[in-house]
């Protein structure tokens, strides 16, 4: 890479058509340097998420979408393009598979060897399937978590509460910002200073402690006076958290989202941080053991502050998985997000629909909010957070907006947006995805389907089921990867994205993903027995062959 | 289940169209009591293979079919239907995930646990996805394989030769007229005498011998006289393998085909066949410890034979890995089968092409085997099989025929099947599908994709590309599976069947389908580094962006 990466702008596509322009512009997209952690290595998001698997891969996989037919699909094997073939206009231009092992190899060691071979890529769940966005993907995920927090604890605000939390990086960087929309305070502690000054920079922090001792101070007093503040400080959190619960200081809220999916990100106590790349890399056994020895005792003082009374929750890194692998026996004491606050909302078929603007014109996303705003009136915690995002939301690459969207309203969304395209109303297409963490896209035990009614968490059919019949339904591109988030081993998960550019085809398209790809999250917890998703399918006349009345 | 199932003959389609009555037909006929080990259980082959979850989903999945319009498709998951979707004409009308479960819980007693609980099927290949058709699909390749161990060590047959073999069940009962066909003596040991009477009906075996003694005899004679003959003994293989070595009769091929990927399905010594189903379910540990025991004695004799000079391989059944759970330490001494003899077809695109005729008249089948000799005149192997195949194999359920056939002839034979029913030379349409075991289909480290040039054996993205680019592609129907003949944790496959209806869009979906699925396999290769298929992919064009040439 000579030059930092950034995808072309404007209404004039250089490849044969827009969904091929689309892949190429969001492509290059998650390696723009206000999106991607690391684009020089290629790194979108999560210390390790690729959007390409090397050079030479990013460059063919431009040129061949560049040249690609309106009826060619071409494959992509972890981040590299491995053949280009001959389908039809309705499906799929791109096809993707990204860190995929079988079950008995799916582990670190052989996903590293095989990595180091360069014969795969860690795709997390957005890196590799090119529709990451930045930070604000996370942050209404984030926003929508701590107002399930605030509802179910603490009358609807966190206002006059302490949240304290680590891991300020691409996706935990969310958390200051989530909170204080939330009314609430915040306490994160990150090792990196240079993470937490990037996001008082980008608005998403307010202020950096000088010191523990300042930190507690200012956040104590931020809580008693009932004021919205978050405050940054530097510290290795198995360090930190056992001495602030030693403490006693006053914490309502506590969860974690530092890399612990991967123990070879997370920094072991003891350990500088400017030494921690290359003694991973010279000792991963050893590096490994430490980080999760460490995790132990951060997930100890965890579980200190739950058996205090606070609300504790994984925030979906896998940190109680491994704090058990170190050896603390209580980590799994306190629940992951998804079934405390998160499940109720995939019954329903909602979760995180995003867009992005293709002309690279904040206006066109300007426009889309309102369009939001028109075609969803009675939802006011929607419009609450369209307006906030509006006004707090920093872009990050090309223009994006997200807001989660049930069965039922994003295909409604989808066909408006498209009906703005061919009317004029917005400069140029839009592309429609979604993260892979979503009501039917994901088998992830110690997340998404952590704790499933029917005790099906581990069962992979579902996300598999979801790329085959987006696959069949017209999108542009899908996705299916392995790891993510939770890591290897503890995930299956598949995307999708639509180009909505105007055309009747691209209508009927859209119409169909975006009913059937969230009708698989009705349908999966209509299976595990959720009464909530029975009724949306009832109501909504979803076709379930089996389902009992 | 009242009375046996039997699938609808002829040319009246019950359904709406007839990739939903070819569904139909070939749900039911996996079922005929001439197909299927253990219809009453639902199981098809390979000791637990299910065509359907229960028998409310069986009758589920017929209901739904025959309801389901053009531009729908059906979800199956594990066997049970769970969602009929909206899609179009070029989508598939049926996509079924079976048996998926996410890495780190991809254990036999978790499998076995989500059984219990009515979560989950085991799909095997073609049981979950509808396109057994009983031994002759099994046949077909154990001929191949043993027309290669010939070429390889017996200047190209295997007359004068002894192969000693276990296990004569549903795939295993190939083997004796396999090595018949190609010339050879075969002894063939099962514990079951019903398992070896049923061959010797079926004249896929020729004889039961009384004793040991007598069995020995007999196979000697055969391979002193150099006869085409088969025998077979009723014993455990664990004693007899090791029995057999020490009296040092003359063995120059060893294999098994015993059910060793399941070990709950492998009778241990001592054991009587009558108690075991029982005993199994009752202490399933004690039995899977009692079970790899044995093996490990098994395959310690089968390294016996190696070292006296034979030549020996796996058969696909993970009995070495299991005799290494077993404790035996030279369990890998002896290779699989497919690096051994398969590969290079592989690189070809070639694999298990198959197709059955839905009217159920044979005059069909004879019809394609002369197009068969007619569009490929210069392949003397396959004549040679076509024409044995003609006259020796009984058909089991809706007659059918198998091939390999490969990249570049699957099409030609595709399209001409549909020109066929078009013109009325069939007199109704033929589904047209292969085993889940595949050239660009599997991964499976101890079978298709062992020691891989590249070392890429554990990387799984491939099956899953093949199984969208053929949903992309046109395929009527579209699996994708997680076990099968190795067991869970050890494979994940994929499989489509094409209905030849003889209509204009059939054509062209078939003309895609069979292009792209064995392209997947030559395309596999060439990224695995195999010039073979670097040559292949030369020569037809295919694309392949990054292709070093
Ligand atoms: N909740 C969700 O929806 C969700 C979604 C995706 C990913 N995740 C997971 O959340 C985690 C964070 O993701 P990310 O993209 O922000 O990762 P990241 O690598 O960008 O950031 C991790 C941060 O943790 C810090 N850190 C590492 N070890 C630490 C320690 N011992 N003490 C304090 N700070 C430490 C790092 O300095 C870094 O700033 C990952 O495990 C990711 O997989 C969660
Ligand atoms: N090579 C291939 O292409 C291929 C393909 C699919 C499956 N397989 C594997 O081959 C194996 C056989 O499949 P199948 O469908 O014939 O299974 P099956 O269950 O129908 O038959 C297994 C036979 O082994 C016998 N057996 C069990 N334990 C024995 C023992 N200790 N000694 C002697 N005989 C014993 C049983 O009586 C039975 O007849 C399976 O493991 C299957 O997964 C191989």
């Amino acid at each position: 890479m000579t030059q930092p990466i950034r995808a072309a702008r404007g209404t004039t596509p250089t490849a044969r058509g827009w969904p091929q322009e689309a892949a190429r512009r969001m492509l290059m997209n998650n390696l723009d340097p206000e999106v991607a952690e690391r684009p020089e290595d290629l790194v979108v998001y999560g210390g390790t998420g690729k959007a390409a698997r090397d050079w030479p891969s990013y460059h063919a996989l431009l040129n061949t979408l560049t040249d690609l037919r309106d009826d060619e699909t071409m494959l992509v094997q972890s981040g590299r393009p491995v053949a280009v073939m001959r389908t039809h206009e309705w499906a799929p231009r791109v096809l993707l598979a990204n860190s995929n092992l079988v079950g008995d190899w799916a582990t670190w060691p052989e996903f590293r060897r095989l990595e180091q071979l360069g014969l795969t890529m860690y795709g997390q769940m957005t890196a590799g399937s090119w529709i990451y966005i930045g930070t604000q993907g996370i942050l209404q995920g984030t926003y929508e978590t701590f107002a399930a927090v605030a509802a179910k604890r603490f009358g609807g605000s966190l206002a006059g509460t302490l949240t304290l939390t680590a891991g300020c990086g691409g996706m935990g960087g969310a958390q200051p910002l989530a909170v204080t929309m939330n009314s609430g305070a915040c306490l994160i502690v990150d090792v990196d200073r240079s993470r937490l000054e990037r996001r008082v920079r980008e608005r998403y922090l307010d202020e950096v402690a000088d010191s523990l001792d300042d930190a507690v101070q200012r956040a104590t007093a931020a809580r008693n006076e009932r004021r919205a503040r978050s405050i940054g400080v530097v510290g290795n959190a198995a360090t930190l958290f056992p001495e602030l619960l030693r403490r006693g200081i006053p914490v309502d809220v506590v969860t974690d989202q530092t890399s612990a999916h991967d123990p070879l990100s997370y920094l072991p106590e003891g350990v500088e941080l400017a030494d921690a790349r290359d003694y991973a890399a010279a000792k991963p056994a050893e590096f490994t053991d430490r980080a999760r020895a460490s995790m132990a005792r951060h997930v100890e003082a965890m579980v200190g502050f739950l058996d205090a009374g606070a609300e504790v929750f994984d925030y979906g890194n896998s940190i109680r998985g491994e704090a058990q692998l170190g050896g603390y026996a209580r980590a799994f004491d306190f629940p992951g997000f998804v079934p405390a606050y998160i499940r109720p909302l995939f019954c329903a078929g909602k979760g995180p629909f995003r867009w992005a603007a293709l002309s690279g014109d904040p206006a066109d996303i300007a426009a889309t909010d309102r369009a939001i705003l028109e075609l969803f009136p009675e939802n006011e915690q929607l419009a609450r957070w369209i307006r906030m995002a509006g006004e707090r939301v920093a872009f990050q690459g090309l223009p994006a907006r997200i807001c989660w969207l049930g069965y039922g309203e994003r295909d409604r969304a989808g066909v408006r947006f498209n009906e703005m395209v061919a009317a004029g109303e917005l400069s140029a297409p839009v592309v429609i995805g979604r993260d892979h963490l979503d009501c039917g896209s994901v088998a992830s035990p110690y997340r998404e389907t952590e704790a499933m009614a029917d005790g099906s968490d581990a069962i992979a059919d579902w996300p598999l089921l979801n790329a085959l019949v987006n696959t069949a339904s017209g999108a542009s591109w899908v996705s299916l990867h392995h790891g993510g988030g939770v890591g290897i081993g503890r995930s299956i998960h598949a995307g999708q994205v639509c180009v909505a550019d105007g055309s009747a085809l691209a209508g009927q398209k859209i119409e169909r993903v975006l009913t059937n790809d969230p009708a698989m999250g009705v349908v999966r917890h209509v299976d595990a027995g959720y009464d909530d998703a029975r009724q949306v399918a009832e109501r909504t006349g979803l076709h379930i062959p089996m389902a009992k009345s």
